[in-house]
């Protein structure tokens, strides 16, 4: 296992953290003043969402590599199942982003149920479907999508895969090399079967991402916790997630509209480094 | 499979549907009038909450039974871990109000993740000590114990147990026969391996709670659907259940402040009835 006690280079910021993703929140940083705080902290990557880039998507790419970092990768897709799927058009659309902002990884949040139907089988037939079709265009581009399972609670209209062995069974389905998962530890701290998942995910983990899980979650969506601050035992996680071969960056990704979201930027990237280090 | 289309003999209210066991919410009724409608509509039986009863325990149980009806069970013991469980003395309190009561089955929701500690095992250890200590009282009582996994997105402050499987492996732990699980939809309808972890708790199914999870879940505790209102496919879990060997009565649980808990009890209780037969 890895030791960030003293090296922050597998370090990456996933931009959410900042809060400026979501209107309402954020100091409203633009993506190159994002870039220049990261780099100045020594962070080894960053990742976007699609509403930053706007058409900057190359010029935003080259100048985090002008940084010395990474782009670790993009999100997201639209939803591809549930009541509120996006096209096809909509999806290459992203893989077109991803690729022009060299990042080799796209992310998918599969939405939720599908429209007349209960339980979660129908949904992800439609999912490995709608995957199947994208992947090739994806892979052409040198894209890779990952599959995203969320915490339970998100069933309904967020997700149709609460488990890395849900996803996997999609990543089965459609049997693509460039199709695999995003482990995410506010989704996937509470499962018990997670390190056998891990281990059967060998090769096919894309992401890895970071936050914590707050004792008292007092918002389904908005309220995670910065590493150290929860219950997660996110040292046991990371083990898992390296013993089945991930070496990539760490993604920080805290959604916390009362509480982080509501600090200077600064203060936050300093925090996100100090915790990886301790914490993580 | 049994066939509720043409008998809700099976059918047995909690009375936390009726929004009363929560300060604010409610019509109020007395247990005494929850059982006369209850057996006025033809339900099989009746879960009570131990803030209703006081000191009425045995007499309530009595009125229930004259009534033609069970009492299915008694919620809850305290917290038995995580920072707000309960002492020893509350929770033998609780077995004893389920013995007066007539109870055969008494809930526990576990409560959350120890103070100090991450992940779920030192929880979960914590929990198995507690309830193989309470296990004997129980029994020498003729009172079971469900324990009751919920959603993952109540960890850290609520429970240790996501999963059927997570509750199977404290049972294990625990080893006394009067030691099972509580099967809730609303906690396990996304959960892909429930059928094979249901055939694991043969002869451990204490308890099979019913609610829906509606698509668009807009609170983390008070929002429950009404069956067939939501996502879950309600009868393919029944026959899970089932095909593990449980005929026992299935118990409409729903908590919705905004939604049926404003609505007049009678008709709440019609409509439970309805919907058990039309969806469960």
């Amino acid at each position: 296992m890895r030791d960030f006690s003293t090296d922050h280079s597998a370090l990456a910021l996933n931009t959410a953290t900042l809060g400026h993703n979501l209107d309402g929140f954020g100091a409203g940083w633009s993506p190159e003043r994002v870039i220049d705080a990261c780099a100045a902290r020594g962070f080894g990557g960053i990742v976007f969402w699609r509403r930053e880039l706007g058409d900057r998507a190359s010029e935003i790419g080259e100048r985090v590599r002008a940084a010395g970092m990474q782009v670790a990768g993009l999100c997201r897709t639209p939803y591809l199942t549930g009541s509120e799927a996006g096209s096809e058009d909509d999806a290459k659309a992203a893989i077109d982003m991803a690729a022009a902002l060299g990042a080799p990884v796209l992310t998918i949040v599969t939405g939720g149920t599908e429209p007349g139907t209960k339980g979660l089988a129908e949904s992800r037939k439609r999912l490995a479907d709608r995957v199947a079709a994208l992947a090739p265009y994806a892979a052409a581009r040198g894209v890779r999508l990952a599959l995203e399972p969320l915490n339970p609670m998100f069933g309904g209209n967020r997700t149709c895969l609460m488990t890395v062995r849900d996803a996997l069974s999609v990543c089965d389905a459609v049997g693509a090399g460039n199709v695999g998962v995003a482990v995410d530890v506010y989704h996937v701290w509470w499962d018990s079967t997670l390190a056998e998942s891990l281990a059967a995910a060998r090769g096919r983990i894309f992401g890895y991402h970071l936050c914590d899980w707050l004792e008292n979650t007092r918002d389904m969506l908005l309220d995670r916790g910065m590493m150290g601050d929860g219950v997660a035992d996110l040292k046991a996680i990371r083990g898992a997630v390296e013993a089945a071969g991930y070496d990539g960056l760490c993604e920080v990704e805290v959604f916390s509209a009362a509480d982080w979201w509501q600090r200077p930027p600064e203060q936050v990237l300093d925090a996100v480094v100090a915790r990886f280090r301790a914490h993580c």
